[in-house]
């Protein structure tokens, strides 16, 4: 019941390799138990490859959020070591050496050392990783590694995902081409803050690790952390960007940087978009644009207000154009703007000019824009220049079921 | 389906008069249109009462709120006109005259000067109030004023409230009988931020002004503000204190006023836990207690944080024992706390010791908790002295149904 189209096409990256095997850590989201799930996933990058990440800032961090932080300051990253299904997390001491112990398996299947394997858990959080499961399978998933893999790869980091997603672009950049690539999963617990659930991009650019982290910080700020399902924020979002440094393109050249910066950012927003499009019981997807504001904070704390409220998301669902609760989301924004001077529109029809009802406004108008997949909601503050972007789903029945059935 | 049985007894207030009829503005529950929907009332109140009141920090506050905060300024009040099915919010300068209108006709009739009228509103937002509905039965109103007419009064001011919300005290201060009694309404839309929707208590005591307005701030701030049904803030909250002083008990006295403060908090409390008990769609009664804090802002950001949480909300409607997600919500909450020193229980369960998974824990026991209608979460954050507690209900199919269904 995802919202829109998808699509899984796909380039391969030039020293990226990946495999995904079904481990039985995840249970079939079917009844029929013969179909495969696929659950943990190698991703391999060449020698050499410079690896960066961002990571959730939930105060109970996962066992393998720790370790990767840890491992990316120690070594080059060679392998990352995805399992779906479980996600380490408040699972304490004993959470660290099981994701440590998968690490160390992984190593001496691949031959390299402890710290150049990052792990990564998606999942039920607070029970023990099947280790025994996951070490079992590493020779087949390490045997199985192919630069074609990546539409397996993002089937096998999916939870309650119902699609994989993928983004992929291909350009030139001062004469080379230039391959990007990308896989992320996530439908609920979203409000990613620094990253979201799981994302993995890469690219066969040229990057010291300082200008790869900057330039990675600039694209999530414009793409993950600009979505929110239910404002939950996971205790694994992890978001990795890779430049395997297999072709000539150096971004330290500014002309090169700027155009893998603005296919980057377009990649990424492809992909934060996907997640809210196959968001846990979406049938709406929505853009919330604020304008006008006098700091960028403003424009944030505005559009969340929006995209967070229970009785905004259900009234998206039911297609109706209850502006009354645009009206009340915004006003309960814990921020100072001038009620009087406020702007709203839903699609192309104004709601509100200058804080009141616009007397232009017809039930009708709204209830068709109500009625689309896609729904842009603009609030204009007149009070500034500054202007952002967020991207949320609406509030549905199937939310309740999914979440009331997860553990059962 | 409201969780528990409610008390709907009271007792009358000396110098306190009530009526409600059913003007024709707020649609009937039921398809049974012959049914009587009371949905416009009055309450009366003696001539030199003291009145005081808290009111929503919506910013887009409702017409009735900003008159109602004016007209308390200017004269004592006299009456409270209070109309359901309508909340006259982002209704902007049209709002304000029609509410302006109604006080003056009700001024009429009473005898008394409009700003001794003190409108209030509750309903669907953005919508025109229908003035002659209301004026054109006003004459009805006033001639229905009764002292015993509370549970009338409470039918009343209901939206999407399942039952009336009464609550009522007697008692003997240095030897003398005092009443307090209270109505409240509310049932979605509820993160009071100063007051919930609808509240309005009296008693017969006397007390100066600014002392009574203390003492509201106060008591809200136990009882009012310390609930949330869907983080959503209405535009239209107001808590309203009044003081006929038809006793001789002054509240100047500082051990009449200890005992009238005790029970005033005692009511309070009991009204707004009423309020989430009939909750939009509510299961379960949900008390968040969070201690061992170094601030008292600390405690209610992670108390909010949990029962805010969706996620968190449709485990409890599932009756889950998805601790994990209490995790989860803890470690969004944007405060600094040690995570390693966290305990948590479930009601008497414990969860979670020193941050990590309590080795005691059986999923069985948790369950046992989670299926009761009644739930108590504990949070022992073991690094200071403050302590406070929220209460919530859970998210459930009913929620979404009935306001996905609102206006329809």
């Amino acid at each position: 019941m995802a919202v829109g189209e998808a699509s899984f096409h796909f380039y391969p990256v030039q020293g990226v390799r990946l495999a995904a095997v079904a481990a039985g850590i995840r249970k079939p989201l079917e009844d029929n138990e013969s179909s495969k799930t696929y659950d943990l996933v190698l991703i391999e990058l060449a020698e050499d490859s410079k690896t960066v990440g961002v990571f959730t800032k939930n105060l109970f961090a996962a066992a393998p959020v720790k370790i990767a932080k840890t491992h990316l300051e120690q070594r080059d990253a060679r392998y990352f070591l995805i399992n779906s299904g479980n996600a380490n997390a408040a699972t304490g001491e004993l959470g660290n050496q099981d994701a440590l112990q998968c690490c160390e398996a992984m190593a001496e299947v691949s031959g390299v050392s402890c710290e150049e394997i990052i792990p990564f858990s998606t999942g039920v959080i607070g029970e023990r990783l099947p280790v025994k499961k996951i070490t079992a399978s590493l020779r087949e998933l390490f045997g199985g590694l192919d630069p074609s893999n990546w539409f397996l790869a993002a089937q096998g980091i999916m939870t309650t995902d119902t699609r994989p997603k993928i983004s992929s672009r291909r350009f030139n950049v001062l004469g080379t081409t230039v391959t990007i690539s990308g896989i992320a999963k996530g439908a609920g617990m979203i409000q990613p803050n620094m990253a979201t659930m799981l994302a993995y991009i890469t690219s066969d650019v040229m990057c010291k690790k300082e200008l790869l982290q900057e330039i990675l910080v600039k694209a999530v700020n414009c793409s993950f952390n600009r979505i929110t399902v239910d404002s939950d924020t996971s205790t694994n979002d992890s978001c990795m960007l890779t430049a395997t440094g297999k072709t000539a393109v150096d971004l330290e050249n500014p002309e090169a940087q700027k155009v893998f910066i603005s296919e980057l950012i377009g990649l990424m927003q492809e992909l934060a978009q996907g997640l809210i499009r196959d968001s846990e019981g979406a049938t709406k997807f929505v853009t919330i644009t604020v304008s006008g504001a006098p700091k960028r904070q403003v424009c944030l704390d505005v559009a969340y207000a929006i995209a967070n409220s229970p009785l905004m998301k259900t009234a998206i669902f039911a297609g109706d154009a209850n502006w009354g609760r645009i009206v009340m989301a915004i006003g309960k924004a814990d921020t100072d703007i001038d009620v009087s001077k406020v702007d709203v529109y839903l699609g192309d029809v104004c709601l509100m000019l200058g804080g009141a009802k616009a007397s232009t406004y017809r039930e009708v108008d709204g209830a068709d824009v109500m009625a689309q997949e896609e729904i842009l909601i603009r609030v204009n503050l007149n009070s500034g220049d500054f202007s952002d972007t967020v991207w949320t789903s609406d509030l549905s029945h199937e939310y309740i079921t999914i979440n009331a059935d997860y553990r059962t």
